[in-house]
């Protein structure tokens, strides 16, 4: 499946009174890893596969954490995201976040692949076939 | 001219390492002031106003603020919003943040009122005489 | 055991281009209701239980989020927040978030009560039994 | 005086629902730009810097922004940040964020070198020589 890995520099605002990163921050970070791996899998940046393939967006619908060690401001860390699972209108996705070589966090997340309604809401629509194969590659 | 004071309740995660509110929060919680207080002015939420006065929103085209005192967890800070200028397709408002009966942050901003031209785009619209007869009211 | 329910009303900076909360931000509002339900159990502001219970913080280890249904500028949310279990020195919560009255967000998280070690870093420390039985009450 | 150019690439968080960036966003950039600008100055990384010249940290005093030109998620904007004016014990900064060569932003801040009291608060301190020159030097 097809992954990729970024790294985020931690920056003073992104952390809390505890000197620690403030987690809801982590789960921006991941959506950031999210965009630009499919923006890698699909060699064009976010803003433009959504009108290639059609689409409103990638809501997501189920994600969680745990959290083994903590970061901090200045921390240099790594994000390696990959597919883990691709359903008929959604996929899956696993963020490992390292700190100087060990796991920090594990993520997971499951998205929806929706396309606007003529009512102007939205609904779950199937990954064509182009996308699933690109998610499919190895990277 | 119409103004109005709210209460905001500093959150952990408004803080930064330091201990003390981080200051770009600061500019969230002065914008929320700004739609809450042309809220009370119109009687109807922002998210209708937009849609009753036809306009695509009020983009800030200058803010500044001055920072006396530093705010933190827990502390519950007043802020008083006021108009301060009506122009002819622009407003300003004048903020002052107050902790414990100090003034903590004096600010001011400048917006516009813009609607939407045919081409997607964006321009400046004269202020209805109904938003500006609402506007210089006394609350 | 003891829950506590709290209202949030949706900023425009809380949304995202697709018009909804980006959802980084739900995590700020169930920390912040977090805070706020041991704050009421412990009948004191979190500024202030930290130092009387002399620990350093309630990390997070765990958390997750099922997204049905998404939430919008101006809606006002309401989010019951529960005690599910006390572990020798954890805690889990359950958030549920409502809006409009249905279901929007189920949330849960497992902390940690920690307390400074004299190098200066962290450690778990078992709940105290007063803190135990406060949380165990119900509201 | 010492400067620096920085690029921050616009994500989709950053964003509001008329689609560009959420103002107060753009304080968060431009605090970034100015702890990278005096790590670059100082060859060390801030969390460093703080400890070498035994300071508490650099608080905003004063920061305003005229905003010309609105960014969207995607764009790769560039600020360029100066150092302005040195004081006995501040320090002023210029930033001008370009976004496809255009100014978009042009913004400045004036910041103060404090020191930690023995009570536990903090007073401005003077800007050592070993900063000021490091400051006035060309890049």
């Amino acid at each position: 499946m097809f992954s990729r890995t970024t790294q985020v520099e931690i920056q003073f605002g992104d952390c809390d009174p505890a000197g620690i990163v403030y987690y809801p921050n982590y789960f921006r970070f991941f959506d950031n890893a999210t965009a630009g791996m499919l923006s890698a899998a699909f060699a064009m940046h976010k803003r433009n596969w959504l009108d290639h393939y059609g689409i409103a967006g990638i809501p997501m619908v189920d994600t969680g954490a745990r959290f083994l060690r903590p970061s901090s401001f200045g921390d240099i860390v790594e994000i390696r995201s990959e597919i883990t699972e691709l359903g008929r209108s959604s996929f899956s996705v696993k963020h490992t976040l390292l700190n100087n070589g060990e796991i920090a966090i594990e993520a997971h997340e499951k998205r929806v692949w929706v396309a606007r309604t003529p009512e102007g809401g939205i609904r779950s629509t199937p990954l064509p076939d182009e996308v699933r194969q690109l998610l499919e590659a190895a990277p």
